[in-house]
């Protein structure tokens, strides 16, 4: 924290957690910066002042938010959370099938470019601290929650309107998400690129299509 | 390296390979304590130190063979791969189905243990070096085709038998190794256990049943 005053709610964020900037324009600017650092330097080199080159306004004003790296890191967890959860479902006409391949193939790209790909493998070290801190932990959970929401949501809307047939929403969202990280890591540390689960998902919507 | 020495074959390790223990004993006593020192510490502190901590012969024995730590994890990761190679298929007399349920038990266990599990997150600390370092790579791809062939190989031998109907050994193979490695991050990294896993097996399965 870089201050010790209570928020508006009376509460004190007591977790350690970040004076996330009240003023969005400037949280979007900082995130962008700490987005454009993970691509040039990876999670294993990133400090705060790779993050502070790459944000337009007074470094100051940075620091003033975010007392520590981690403190930006885990609003940058948030951060992802709320543009996946802007990004799906941005188009309402789109139909039951179009909606789970747009999640999908958000998380597991055809042609992933590599500035995506540097972001997503500096996420996964990220991710892998989340079992020795509940910060990290948690923005996680709240992450996979809302992407698996959105996989389940869509198929849902497909039997609801008769493009699908009777199936467990959860347990396809589930597996899908899996599949996807698997693919993800994977992709990421070996040669594999992400054919397979695209056909994998094909059979998945395939055997929904009523 | 410990020596500028040249091995059996003439050639010099030159990619900065271990002088890998030829005493079998000695390297599993070597890994043994390896696997200790990572379950104990975790991938973040562990040091040489730790791993000798482990080792109950004489620490310049263990010196002697790995000149830094990485050797010793790149010569962990293709243990690991040995190991895998040696416990699977071990039963001849298994069905195809067992076989693949053997497979993927390995890596997603019903009730992991916690020191099993410690291993994993290591590993995948692990794993995430292989973008940015050649060796690690190397070794995480020989990892995921060894366990990839042993699923192929169980979906082959259930057709050869017309146990399972007519399908694509490789495709199975892959889908489900990636399943199982989402699987395991999400649970590793959230507080998701691997039911849906096991239920999306138990799917496969029954879809190549004859």
């Amino acid at each position: 924290m870089s201050t010790q005053d209570s928020d508006m709610t009376g509460q004190t964020a007591e977790d350690g957690e970040a004076d996330r900037p009240t003023e969005e324009g400037t949280r979007a600017e900082i995130m962008d910066a700490t987005y454009e650092a993970l691509r040039k330097h990876g999670y294993a080199e990133l400090t705060i002042q790779t993050i502070a080159d790459e944000f337009p306004k007074s470094k100051s004003l940075l620091y003033y938010h975010y007392d520590a790296k981690d403190d930006l890191l885990v609003d940058f967890v948030d951060w992802l959370v709320e543009e996946f959860a802007a990004e799906v479902g941005a188009d309402p006409a789109d139909g039951a099938e179009e909606r789970l391949r747009s999640a999908f193939e958000m998380l597991v790209p055809v042609e992933p470019t590599e500035t995506e790909d540097d972001v997503r493998l500096s996420l996964l070290e990220l991710r892998m601290r989340a079992p020795r801190d509940e910060r990290f932990a948690r923005r996680f959970e709240a992450l996979d929650e809302r992407v698996q929401k959105e996989f389940a949501a869509a198929v849902r809307a497909g039997i609801a309107r008769d493009r699908f047939r009777d199936a467990d929403p959860e347990f396809v969202a589930e597996t899908l998400y899996s599949l996807a990280t698997g693919t993800t890591v994977r992709r990421l540390t070996t040669d594999r690129d992400s054919a397979t689960a695209h056909r994998a998902l094909d059979d998945v919507i395939e055997r929904l299509r009523a």
